[in-house]
């Protein structure tokens, strides 16, 4: 930490910040400048020094923090990649995972059509809603246990895991019954009760980017998950609201190179919500692995004109195999082939 | 709603549309244009048409909705504003309200400290957080159950009716037996099953803004507590997240005067949340009257330098005592009073 | 400035950076804590150290700037408060200003009309554009130089000093030989050429915020024209973008007291660019001036339904005249009078 | 464009509006649904109503624009992609093309050794600084004519096209002299005076997105280009300013696949200052490429810690080779060359 004195300051100001800081166990390290004195600090094993105590004390100007205040999550604590194996599918590792399926479990019929249509074109991993986060209280909420069950009758039948969001902390071990990976919505991406929940439990949790989250707000959510015991964490790029009105909302696919460098966990990016259309989805899940992501999840729908809920941004089954066979080429260019399909011979 | 055609679409084209719309109980109002047609629909009784079918369709450019999404809060439904009456304070009537207290309850002590301090500078509603909702899992979490009692003691002690904040459903029960007002924090803004959780408290609610709300969003989770039954919701405007940097959040006061047309339900602002700094907490709180909300929601602590969270916020009591005086102005140049306090004589 | 190392960094790694800061002609202070060392620098006498290149040094996590770049325009250069003088009237003195006119001239008709109506409102400068900056090329352009002459009469008339835009080099001028502020618009703050040329004349300039500026490239463009040897430089807040979309800007009040501590320039706000709707308009100027605003500039046209430009956000005349009147009353509560009014006695 | 009337909008009322809109020789056709009437209005030959006239009037709550504001750069004004060809090298067709070359010219040597780099690893446009746009007034503001000589030089001795910026009217013709493609920076994109100089050269223009840029206000700002009579005009994606903190702007690469449906103008992608951290340069050029775009501009430096501008972000002659090599095997994943380089055998 560093403490950056006014101009004006007096010697008796710069000696009274210094004991504030050895009172509470640290070091201090003034240094004079020809306009102005900083004052650095070292040494903080543990106790969290209070910013705002200095901050608030007379003729400081600023306190600027140079520790990241993530630990678990950070690639300083764990240099390796975290690799995370579900039901012989691994995220995280070389491979490039592709989830896909229709945005809310609507019915048998629906759920095992599109099942068998991803997995078809390349998908490995199952996704859809049973419970569905709706900004308005009069749409479709979703089918719930009903949904979970579909759910699960799908995994038996194409022996792919299945991910589905957990929306408050009362339904998490009823989903987590149920479901393989727990997903945390963007809305929820700091709902800390039901961080913690998830937490406790010995799922994997793919963690939603929040719409106005920064890496480190999400990391520190991630940090939650871990705190609590349950080091599967993937992280779900899927866009953040800015100005810009031309989609949804923006996709930040620069986040990718910067996460691989603050941490180990996998990143998925989310081409379908980030971009809200549904001709976006497939430049942007080339783009996304191109930046670097480690996987891709997908909205597909055998009839988008009827879905219940995000028919704007779902792909036909159709479109969705020309989407795997392009990203399986971005891949191939990377090296890395595509979950569950053998090697693009290039 | 409004559907636009491509310039290129041909009368089958129109024609296809125009019968979905028929076929969904609409009515449909082909215009067509020098160089391109749009079709106006009408007769939306209840069922809310997919726009997404149609923007599916071909040669279908864009769809457009005219009708706001929501109906309990719309100043369309009610005209007359929302007063809420608690202990004996208003809130959304001619009296601005002055809310204030720690950002959290510390001890006995630090909040019957505050809350007689604040008493006597002119606040008239209690506040002071029990659960608090931190960025890091090693920060401090709150007093809990014990933080509960000391409000009820505190508004025993002072007659001041308490806001606290409820975090996740399964503390809603419990907060609504100690607390006045339950608060709902920005970051649960779109928390749903918290907010139908609420909805079937009698208690009122002050809905805080999520850090990247639209109004309609806003709008739509006061939505989601009026229709599970409680009529009492207060809006609560904190600050947005925006490129800027020269405070922790953007104090968004348009948001008042525009929240005025569209909806009946009262408007507080807390300008130490949105500036996150206390030398703008005064200035800002004035502006907030002078924009025509109904109230403040202020942080005072009595040393802010050992506050366990939000120091650098929160006012000392001394300068809490000038905000007041200084907003009674203000108010009283809108010739509104402050809530408790004889009439400023001008 | 201070320097960040790796967890990893070896010794060596750690002195070669601090030859790098010596040999620029600093002082280095390795500060090593339990898990990475910091290096505080000091000296910074006139040139500036190169971060890019310390930076880009092996081992090296951050490097952080803690003095501000700008030194003309800041607080720290100049404490009291720049009190522009133009024609009787004062800007940056305890007197709020209140300048006001239309968007654009559009004949001598209609200026006139508009300079008399917001004279007798209360208005001592008046506004109006020659030169529009237009987002369509197909947009009107403004008069031009007969929309300069048009101003300077009606200055004539009513003895009301002019501001109005400059768009370009080439014409500053022009623009100078009529007008007494010249006003550099939020699309221009960033254009240097135009900077540097208004900073050698001798008018006062009136620089607006750009819609994605911070505080501090803010300052830096009013530094570019004070270092051209202008002093009299205005700030004019007039709206950020954001995702917000209730109005056409977020207006950042906020600025207003953040900028007071900053520097010492005059400061005005916009609140008829800044929310783009005329029902805003006279709640937000009140919030503005209670922010603590030197003072305001506003849309008013004697025939909004008609104006070329901007009619949405135009206030009416009778509105302008409930306009200054509530501002007044404002003004007043902090003991501010309202340029070229009798005190309001209270 | 949509009339959308109040709730409570009388017969009188929307009379009154349609007769307005017959006066300005439209058509208006009013459809009353169950709780408001719309107003469609049809027949825009040239004229452009005016919203505002409308939104004025009694009991209008809303008028809603459906045609695009631009033409000349609209894909429904032209179909086929615009391709620019400059010194044998094509912009908009098939092929992908690589510029690239140091933020500023600082000397001969280091402009002749970085354009050497460059061609050998693949580019086949030369960018390069002469007139630089900085922030603050204190920093290298760019070698100015004697820089244009240098890279008129360097494209004797290499055969490459040159790209440079220009900054303000007067240097336009100048820098026309030297340069092969004009570059409008971020921060002119609206200054209008500069776009309707550079329409009336001969030169291609790139056209950076501003800051805060919407692609309605971009493709606008290439309007006045076109309008002016200059068809070559290139579209350079560089990142918006955003919340994000990771880096310098948040690049919207989602804007790729939506102009390449609203316009036939060519897209750039700049991920050097797009991200300001050259290790993100590598995987966002990458990202670029695989989202549909026509090509890159990347900052290259022999010598990234000694660069007078923008250091952190420019990649060492080396690391550019490793890009190409890597972005030549994305753009082979897309079926398309690089400019200038024999077909990669897949």
């Amino acid at each position: 930490m560093l403490i950056v004195m006014d101009a004006h300051a007096t010697a008796a100001d710069i000696e009274a910040v210094c004991a504030v800081v050895r009172e509470l166990g640290y070091e201090a390290h003034p240094m004079p400048g020809p306009t102005r004195t900083a004052i650095g600090i070292t040494g903080n094993r543990g106790a969290i020094i209070e910013a705002a105590r200095i901050r608030l004390m007379p003729a400081v100007r600023d306190v600027i923090r140079v520790t990241a205040p993530y630990k678990l999550v950070s690639r300083e604590f764990r240099e390796m990649n975290t690799v995370i194996e579900i039901g012989g599918v691994t995220i995280g590792g070389p491979e490039v995972v592709v989830m896909a399926g229709p945005c809310s479990v609507e019915s048998r019929e629906q759920l095992f059509a599109t099942a068998d249509a991803v997995q078809q074109a390349g998908a490995t991993i199952l996704r859809g809603g049973a419970f569905k986060p709706r900004t308005s209280p009069y749409s479709f909420q979703g089918l719930g246990e009903e949904g979970l069950k579909i759910l699960a009758e799908a995994r038996e039948r194409t022996g792919m895991p299945v991910v589905t969001e957990v929306m408050d902390t009362e339904t998490v071990d009823l989903v987590a019954d149920y479901a393989d990976i727990l997903q945390i919505g963007a809305r929820n991406m700091q709902n800390f009760a039901l961080l913690k929940k998830v937490g406790r439990t010995r799922r994997p949790i793919m963690l939603k980017r929040g719409l106005s989250a920064t890496l480190k707000d999400w990391l520190m959510s991630a940090e939650y998950i871990m705190a609590e015991g349950n080091p599967a964490v993937i992280l779900c790029e899927r866009g953040i609201r800015t100005f810009d009105d031309h989609s949804r909302f923006t996709f930040d696919l620069n986040a990718v190179p910067v996460l691989r460098e603050l941490t180990h966990l996998p990143i998925i990016v989310d081409p379908s919500h980030a971009t809200g259309r549904w001709q976006s989805v497939t430049p942007m899940a080339r783009a996304g692995i191109a930046a670097g992501a480690d996987g891709l999840i997908v909205e597909v729908h055998p009839n988008p004109a009827f879905a219940v809920s995000d028919g704007e941004q779902s792909l036909l089954p159709e479109r969705f195999v020309e989407l795997v066979q392009q990203v399986e080429r971005i891949a191939a260019a990377l090296d890395r082939p595509i979950a569950g399909r053998a090697s693009l011979a290039l």
